[in-house]
This record gives structure tokens, sequence and C-alpha cells, in this order.
């Protein structure tokens, strides 16, 4: 029997890039939809039809799994949408997968308190590209061997800010590992301002913007006479889907909540 | 206390390399060195004298052991000595760390069985450099998700041999991990021989000989849409310094038999 | 005045983008489209239909230049029809710019000397990426101080041919340039086939082949003590579009046949 | 018949390189060295003896030109000394090879005029590396195509300064060549101080200083679609012999002054 699951922010580029992952895969497939609006409509590659065709639309959580009796919730929504929405599975003893960013710590709390009373396990994974959270993984155990940090990430000139939020995470996941340390030559001279990047705790962030990148991250880590470096390109969202498959097969039995696709990677 | 360290192979550059590392920590100390010649001599800085100063060196681990009561033998000689070195420091219940490479598979399940009847344990790492073996750990991790892969390793070109040990012994540990897998285009044409690089099992293996080069390698792992790279390179035989006092600290209180730094690594 | 450009091929993939190329320009414009089908139809946005709209197509190029007198032919067909396609072109008193690689040594030849005799210039050019043709060109200026060179490209794993035609035509480059030389260990030993990777003149080439690549090339070249590394990442075919533009300015008032946009590059 | 050159800074670690490198070619020699101590004394494997053995020394130029007739002087001194050295060659007609940094504009000036007063060449080279130049050279040419440019220069964690002298140079040199260009977004959000770099006219320079690095840089240059890396990688001292004795055969025959080894590569 196919894992039902459940998808809230279906419309979105990465609802619609879960979709395809779930329906390629051979074990699990989408049964509803749960959105703001659209009640009652039905949603086919990402456009809504009101035919009974493609993926019924629901509104109501409680509703849906009425009907459908999913096992997970994706939700891939927004800041605004997606605490209601986990909170809400969980009362109902659905599984919450969730890849939208943005819950505050308080929020995160209330969660695990829930997760525990309900007994029903949740993932929560900000970043779903298996790569990616490859390299923060092994950068951060890299550290506690080799503790001179710097990294390095360049994406699109057309983004806006930095440093990238992965790169954030990465020196975080670095300063949870690395033993106490200080980095750099302690009389370092800098003549032009910034040249030596934004500093974590001695580490080095350091952002480049250019058309003709997409999106990249180096972690360079030092020791006496050698270097390891690694590296992730991201080419396009298609890298999200055996992640969110991972989570998907991963929560169901789950009575825990696990932060970070990083915790259910060996 | 400490550790009290005799070293065989101490004239040759690791044995220099490795009691510098020895000497610079604050717990541990070089006792004497086992040699096949030399004995009742002394060594100091890489040279042999006749006067007092110096480690005492001996051509018989029974003597030595008698007089200086080490906890561990660090073997760093060749594969001429190393088996019975191994073998006399087992019998005498001290701890054998072996840096040199050659052992036969033979020679290694009969030291296997000699530390089960001895409980005296060993650590046996034919790669000291612990950005290597975290590069080769990394990858053979991350080859369980991302399974095409290639390897391009760099060297300098006085190199004779290619490919090098440490590509090939990091294609087996993928191997070992990596699921059953068929890599590459079917139909692939290759208009010049050797252009794909060296096979194994579908990994391709491409190896760089260069002047400018030192040592240096990079396993390239590729998935939809991403790609993870995991580079090391080496510069100096200091970064063999960290691991080898980290196998030294670590082998004290074993009973059992450890194949490669990467085990002793979290 | 703006640059009428007639163009050949223009329904192609290669055709969609320099029909934007030109079309974003400011001084040059798409007048016909020359096509061995669809006489008297029009292309607008890569669809023919029968409406007066967008660019009228011709099967014969008399009667285009007739009608619309364009100044240039740009040419990216296919090795079939671009010699025909050259030569009308050429007897009209048409510049022809040509995308489309395949053209033989006897093609070429004859187009040389049309050239001479029209005193109508032209340029062809396998390859209109500038940042590729740069990489070329510096890698052959180069190789004549640091001589040891090994080329490795690198590309997604539905690429049929290894190696690539521009790492081909890379070693070519070099070939040309660099002073006679023996490169590598005379006395190597190579203990996996084609590890050293494919052979030109002692210049080895290395194809990877991975999913989560596009197109990328490196030409590593050593000196004593020092390595120069010039690397070219391809993203989209809108690379090709400046050099497009760069050929088209270009080949007004040329009398004389140009190969390579490296010719024109300063 | 040899090239005879006279060598001031003889007693430095770029004059023992520079020794070196003249001895082993077969068209040059050193014949004596000018210091400001030590006159009479010679100099041998970098020690000052007082037998007649090595490189005569002497502290005036005059004499020693009487006595050895050199046509060269290579000065690899400091900035103080530097000025007296170059204005004391070209006033004897010795064609002054400079490697040291330092020299005031109002210093270049006078020795410009000088120059073309006495007719005697000379070079000016703040870096001999042929890699490091002509990776400056590669820049700055590119930029007048892919006009977006970052440079990242990585150096070992003992190094005082940050940037590097060479990617401040290489920055100059590509603001002498790309067009008028704004670079990057002009919205963009930093979150953390200096992650994006030290500016130069929108063109943003990073320094990662870590152990396990020795001396990298890459200028990157992207473009729609593109982006194109030119990288050099520095091991050792010995990547400055070519670009010595280019320079010691370059400036004999020379009546004019040349600032960079840049404009004596083609």
């Amino acid at each position: 029997m196919k894992i039902k699951v459940a998808i809230a922010g279906a419309r979105g580029r990465m609802g619609t890039t879960a979709i395809e992952a779930i329906e390629e895969a051979v074990d699990a497939e989408v049964v509803a939809a749960l959105d703001y609006k659209f009640d009652g409509m039905h949603l086919h590659n990402a456009s809504v039809n009101e035919e009974k065709q493609g993926i019924p639309i629901y509104t109501s959580l409680s509703k849906l799994v009425e009907e459908h009796h999913p096992t997970v919730l994706l939700d891939v929504t927004d800041p605004d949408a997606v605490f209601t929405n986990v909170k809400d599975a969980l009362s109902l003893g659905i599984h919450p997968v969730v890849g939208t960013s943005g819950l505050t710590k308080q929020e995160l709390k209330q969660i695990s308190e829930m997760v525990e009373t309900t007994k029903t396990g949740g993932i929560i994974a900000p970043n779903f590209s298996i790569g990616a959270v490859l390299m923060m993984k092994f950068a951060a155990q890299a550290s506690r061997y080799l503790g001179d940090v710097e990294i390095l990430e360049m994406h699109h000139d057309r983004k806006l800010d930095a440093p990238s939020g992965t790169a954030v995470k990465t020196a975080e996941m670095i300063m949870e590992n690395r033993p106490p340390h200080i980095q750099g030559h302690p009389e370092e001279q800098i003549h032009l301002e910034g040249a030596r990047g934004g500093d974590v705790e001695g580490m080095k962030i350091h952002s480049i913007r250019l058309p003709g990148l997409l999106a990249h991250q180096q972690v360079l880590l030092g020791g006496e006479g050698e270097l390891l470096t690694i590296r992730h390109d991201s080419l396009s969202r298609k890298s999200f889907m055996p992640g969110i498959m991972m989570a998907i097969r991963n929560v169901i039995g789950r009575n825990d909540l696990i932060y970070g696709l990083e915790n259910i990677i060996d």
C-alpha cells in the first residue's frame, strides 16, 4: 500500500516539485491538497480547475483527513500558514513533514510539546537537498579535527541577501562542533575594509555574487600542511526530490520530532 | 604521566616527523627506538651518535621494553620489518600503532588473532592524514545517497605510479557503501582512448600529473540537479602529526584491532 | 540604421536564441528567415504560421535578398545545409556569419577562395561563447610559457561523446603554440588502464560525466613551482548571445574570412 | 658569450633563487654582487667568506663595472636601496632588471627620464612569476567582455596583510580594461558586515587565510549564462626563475623602460 500524502502549498514552485517527486515514487501518492482557497476544486499540473480531475483541494484539514485518510502532511507553504497546519496535523494524528522555513523558536517549542503529547512524530527540514545537508554535516564533523574554517558561498547576482541562509546554518553547525578555538593571525592588517569577509567567531564567511553563477558553497577547513574542501553545487529544485521522499518514508512510525534532514542521514 | 612510546623506523622521514609530533605533545614522549642496527647508540635529530644523548637505540624489543617500559610501539618501518615488530609488541603486551603499509591479508589475519589472544589492542593506519581519511570517509558516506562518482587525483609529475593508492582506497570504500548501481550513459562513444579514465565498477578514476602540483584529490558525487565535491590538498608530512597522536592516545586501553584511522574518527 | 540580418536555421534552438539576441540589440534586426520549407509563411516565437506576422520565411535566398536587402546571413543550420547557404550568400554579396559546425576542409577552402574573389568577408565561428573562446585563447597563449598541460572537461551524463569538441579544439590550439616538448614522467607506471586519460602529444584529456554537471572545462598548465588553471562554466545558450552580436557587427565591411571568434577578440 | 649579470640583494632569499636561476641557464652568468657591506669578500651558496671563492662582492657599482663589465644589474634588494642602484646602473650604461617592489611614482618618473636620456633600457617587474602575470593579464583582457568580476585570494594564516598585493594589482589592471560598469544588485541586503568582501569600483576582493594554504588567487568573471575563472597557485620561489631569465634576456638591446612582465609576454 502506498503512503498517503496530503500537501499544503501545492500550487507553489516547491509544491509542484514535491508532487512530481511523490508521483514518481512507487511507494507514495498525493491524495489531497490543503489550501486557503479553491475548496472543492481540483489541481492538475499546477493549474486549478472545477472539473473532477487531479488532486482535490480542501480548505479544512479535518474534512480532508476524514475523506482521504492521509498519513503524512507535507507542508511547503510559507511562514504565515505553516504553524497552524502543523498543529492541526498533529491534533489529527497526521505526521507533518515541513519544508517551509521561518518557524520561530517559540513555535518550534510548542510543536515539540505537541509531538510529545500526541506521540505523532514529525520532521522539519529547512533544506531538502541531500547534497547540501551532507556538506553541512561533513563540515561540522571535520571541524572537530580541522578547526580553522572559512565559508565561501557563491550565487547569481539576482540574489538580494548576503550571506546565504545555508552559509549561516553551516557556521552554526560548525560552532557546535569545533573545539574552543582562536582562528587567524592576531596581528592581521586589513587594508581594504571587508576584504577578510564577515566574521562568525573567527570563522569567515565570503559571499560572491556574479552572473553565470547558480547556487554554490565551499567550506574550507585548514590544518597543518593540509586543506579539506567540501563543495556543493545546486542546479535545480530537482535536487530536493530525494530529500522529500526520504523524509516522507522516515516520518512514518516516528513518535519524536526531527529538526534537520541531517538527523535522519547516516 | 606521559604515554611512553617506542618507535621503530625512527631514522626515516616518517620517523623523524613522528618523533617531532610526539615530543611536541604534552602527554607523550619517545622513550626508545627499535632498529635493526646501531644497538646501544643514540638518535638525535635524525643523526645517530655514540654519546649518550637523544633516544637510545635497541635491536631487541624485549630488552627495550625491560629497560624503558613503553606502552605503545609506533611502527613506521617498511613491509619487511613491520610484521615481526607487531608480533613482538603484542607478545610483550605493547600496543602497536602501525603507519607502515604493505602488510598482507595473511599477516593482518595473524595479527588479528594475536590481538584476540593477548587482549592487547592495536591500530593499523595506512594513512595518518586526518584530512585524507575524512575525505574518504565522507565520500563513502555520501555515495549512499549520491551514487554516481568520479575520482580525480592530481600529483606532481615525478610521481611514478597512477592511480594513487588513496584514489584506489577511496573507490574501494565507496564500493562497500553505495547501493548496486549502473553509472554513466550505456551508449557512450569514446573518440580518444582513455579519455573517460580508469574504470572501477563504473566509477571513473582520473590521474593528473603536472609540475606545480603537490598531492591533491577530489571526489565528485553527482545527483539529480546537484553535485557534491570533497577535496583534499596535502602540502607536507606535517599533516600526519595529528593523526599519529590521535592513534597513540586512542590505542591505550584498547583490546581490539582497528584498521584505518576512519574507525576512530567520529 | 540597423544592421539587416537574414537567418538560416531560425526554427532551431540556436536560431531561437540568435533571434532573441538580435532583437534585444539596438543596432540590428532580423529581416527574414531562410528555410528549406514554409516558403511564404511567417515565424513568430519559434512557431510558424500563415498570417503575416513575425519574420517572413523564404526558401530562395536570392528572392529574400531582393525583397529585404540583408547585409548579413547568420547560418545556424546543420552540416547538410550550411555550405550551399554560405556560397549563395557570398555570390549575392551578403556577409555570412556561420555558427554551424561540420564544414569540411575542402568546403572551407572553397569558401575561402570565394571570399577572395567576391571581396565579401565572412566569419565562421564553431563556438559563439566568448568565455569558452577566451579560455581556449588564453590556454594556447599560456602554453608558450607553461608547456605541461592537462585538460579536464566535465559534462552531464546524458552527453554521448567523449572527449568534447571544445577539449579537442583546445588541445589543437595548444599544439600550435607550445614549444616542442616532452611531457610527463618517461617511466610512468599505469596500474589501471585509462587512469591517465586520453593522450594528445603528451597532453592528457580527461572527460568526467555525472548528473549534476552542466558543461565545464578546466585547462591546467603546470610550471616549476606554479600552476595556472583556466576554467569555463557554461550554464545556458544565453552565453552565445554576445558572441553572435560581436560577429554580426564585426563582419560588416570585412573582405576577408575569419575562422574562430578568437581572431576578432583582442 | 654569456650575458654578464651583476646582482644586488644577492644574500636575500630572492637573491639566492635568482643566482640559482642564472647559473642554471646556459646563456647567462653572475659576475659579481653589489652590496652595502662585505666589500672584497665572496659569496658562495648564501654564505659570505673571505676566501676568493664564489661571487666577488662590491660596495661600489662603478668599481664592479670596471672590473667585471656586466651588461645587466639585477636588483632584488629593498625599497631603501633600489632607487640608488637603478640610477647608478643607468648612468654607467648597465641595464637594470628590478624585482624589488616599493619604488614611488616620483622615483619611477625619474628612472623613466633617465632611461630616455641614457638610451639604456630597463625592466621593472614587481612579480617575476609568469603564471601570476599571465593570470592578471588574462583577467584584464577578459574583463573587456565579461565585466562582472570578483577576486578571491587565499594564503596561509601567517600572512599579515589583506588583501594581497597581487589582488590589488589585478583589480587595477581590470579597472583599466573593463568598460564603465555598475556591478551587482543595487538593492543588495548585507546581514553580516564584510560578507560581500572589500569593494574596488564594484568589484569585490575576498581574502581567505588558513593553515594548509600557500599562495593562491582566483579571478571570477561572470557573463550571462557563463563564468570564466582564472586561477594561479604558487608553491615556491622556483616559480620566479623563468621570469627572471626572461627579463634578463629581454632587457639587452632595449632603450625603453618596461614596467611589468606582462608587457614582454605575448
